[in-house]
């Protein structure tokens, strides 16, 4: 029986697989395969120059033309007699009719389980761990801003921002952050900006004017336009006072962060450290569960891991009992949320160190309220 | 025989037939599903809130847990039960590892054609002619921006181009286009800035010193946050004077894509409009082939729809011989590329008129030599 080889159809931007196998950013689809020893990446025209000074050493490229056979399926068949396999492993996001035609002109495609193709990509080099820091910084230069809008704010009658004489809207704020991110050679993908109740929504991004005295939740994730890696950081800031209830969530919530910190290691249970962070918040009087208003409490995960996708492995949540091995760079992100006030979230970056313990990536000062 | 419906899961950022099911934004993937009559989204409580407040009308909004079923696999199934059918169509890139657990749950699977899942996205609306257009105002502005920073450069010794104390470089007029992006709520995700010899790589991004006398290439495709819908234009523009065979590549660039407007409408063949440009390329003397220094002349295609899409049907490239409809939103962009001086690409965006002809959408000017 002949062996099976390793396949990505993708982009580039959109497969982060195909990132970490060839190092490049196309917008458009490519086919990459291995045999296990040599790797190449077949390229169009329109690609062929740039991804030739781009590509990842080891790799080879590969013209359309060169290859030969007709279509994507001509050519992966060409593929699979250069390398003499039977077949292939893809990333469980294959495209399913391009996988159906492969299957139909004879070849074995088996996907991989969910981010399993590359299990490597779960454990972060440290040149990873400073591409993600870079992206990171990007994300604490967002937030250093916002909060310099906010801290420039003066309050209106009706307790609105007023900014450079304009009302600050959750729009204007985002776009200060986002410009951040640009200036940092980041791409802003959906940053939040939410203001009061709408902060109670977890993935809510914000809109219209923002008030004093209430939480505005600040998510911000950007990506390296040259690296792929993200940042993840989460702050949430009130101009002027805050509401005793807001104080008391922020310091449940910061308490929950930084005592799940120390418990992430090599060896700690993702559900454990979950727990134990879900078990702070109730002990200060924040209890989570569902009513006619939808959901209320701490209702995501603590946190995920962060890479070439925003959401990778490992996911630090409920039911995933797989210790953590060393080498992953998660998030540790508590949050509440209640309908009648808002929501507070502190988001910061990890990376659980092989030796034991676990090292904070992020720099970024916490501050609830904004003179 | 039981028939069966269609189902999508995906999240409404990258899978375009998804946003257009549903309107909703989410990063993450979640499922949409019709029998034909009732179309239903389940979404998990991050998302539940802000969804029903985007949902498109028509659509049910349904929580994870009151559908119920385990795990993805586990809710489709329910879903197939609610809805009484034997399977589900699905978009072509619908992810494979799912589609084998569906089938091995018993469900009947059928991938669509490529981008057929939704045939009529290819016709588009004045709603949606409005928001492309939306995004491709943002796209002029970003243009117009970099228009007015290559105006007030000053010319150094060596050609480099000074703005304000600084040696301009792609990246720095790139984070002008983009701003100017995030000003008008679109998000920029790969704005070309080719300068010289680098513009000869129709998707080099382009990086370092920017040099007068030699054609800057500026493909501008912003998407608009709040519609998902992109816009798309390309200028070429040289500080100072352009060297002959610029000038002449530019004109031969103009004629060909002007040309070729005036042949766009409902019954137009693609691959004829197609040729009809490459051969006014050819009659102004430039060719097109390879060599050992890599591919010269016009070698993509002269457009492709847009949509929710950056990249959709109908492509309007050789082989493509099906006619035009009416309602269609493409690009129409010659180009020129010689790795001696760089490249030429002029795009515009039409609509092709159900009623005739088509309606050009893109309202910025030419300019070629930038005093």
């Amino acid at each position: 029986m002949k062996k099976i080889g390793k396949l990505i159809v993708g982009s580039g931007e959109s497969s982060a697989d195909m990132r970490y196998a060839t190092g490049l950013s196309t917008p458009d689809a490519f086919i990459w395969g291995s045999d296990g020893e040599v790797s190449l990446a077949v390229l169009s025209p329109l690609e062929f120059d740039r991804a030739a000074a781009q590509i990842r050493p080891g790799v080879r490229l590969v013209r359309e033309s060169e290859l030969g056979g007709d279509g994507r399926v001509g050519r992966i068949v060409k593929l699979a007699e250069l390398f003499e396999v039977s077949g292939f492993a893809v990333p469980a996001d294959f495209p399913l009719l391009l996988a159906d035609g492969l299957r139909e002109a004879g070849l074995d495609i088996r996907p991989a389980g969910e981010g399993s193709f590359f299990p490597e990509r779960e454990f972060k080099s440290e040149d990873e761990v400073a591409l993600v820091v870079k992206s990171l910084r990007a994300a604490e230069a967002g937030v250093n801003s916002a909060a310099e809008v906010l801290a420039a704010c003066s309050i209106a009658a009706d307790g609105s921002l007023i900014h450079d004489g304009e009302m600050l809207t959750s729009e204007r704020l985002r776009a200060e952050i986002d410009i951040e991110l640009l200036r940092h050679g980041t791409l802003p993908t959906g940053t939040i900006c939410a203001g009061g109740v709408q902060g109670a929504c977890p993935h809510n991004a914000g809109e219209g004017p923002l008030y004093a005295g209430t939480p505005i939740v600040m998510d911000v994730f950007p990506r390296s336009t040259a690296s792929g890696y993200w940042g993840d950081l989460t702050r949430t800031m009130v101009k002027g006072r805050a509401p005793q209830v807001v104080k008391n969530a922020y310091s449940a919530v910061r308490e929950a962060r930084d005592f799940a910190k120390t418990l992430i290691r090599p060896g700690a249970i993702p559900e454990d450290v979950h727990k134990a962070a879900a078990a702070i918040l109730e002990k200060h009087g924040f209890f989570t569960g569902r009513n006619e208003g939808g959901d209320f409490g701490f209702f995501h995960g603590l946190g995920h891991g962060v890479g070439l996708e925003i959401h990778e492995a490992p996911r630090l949540s409920l039911r995933n009992r797989k210790p953590l091995a060393g080498g992953e760079i998660i998030t540790v992100e508590p949050g509440l949320y209640y309908p009648e006030w808002g929501g507070i979230r502190l988001e910061d970056m990890v990376f659980v160190e092989p030796g034991g313990g676990c090292r904070c990536l992020t720099e970024c000062a916490d501050f609830l309220e904004i003179p």
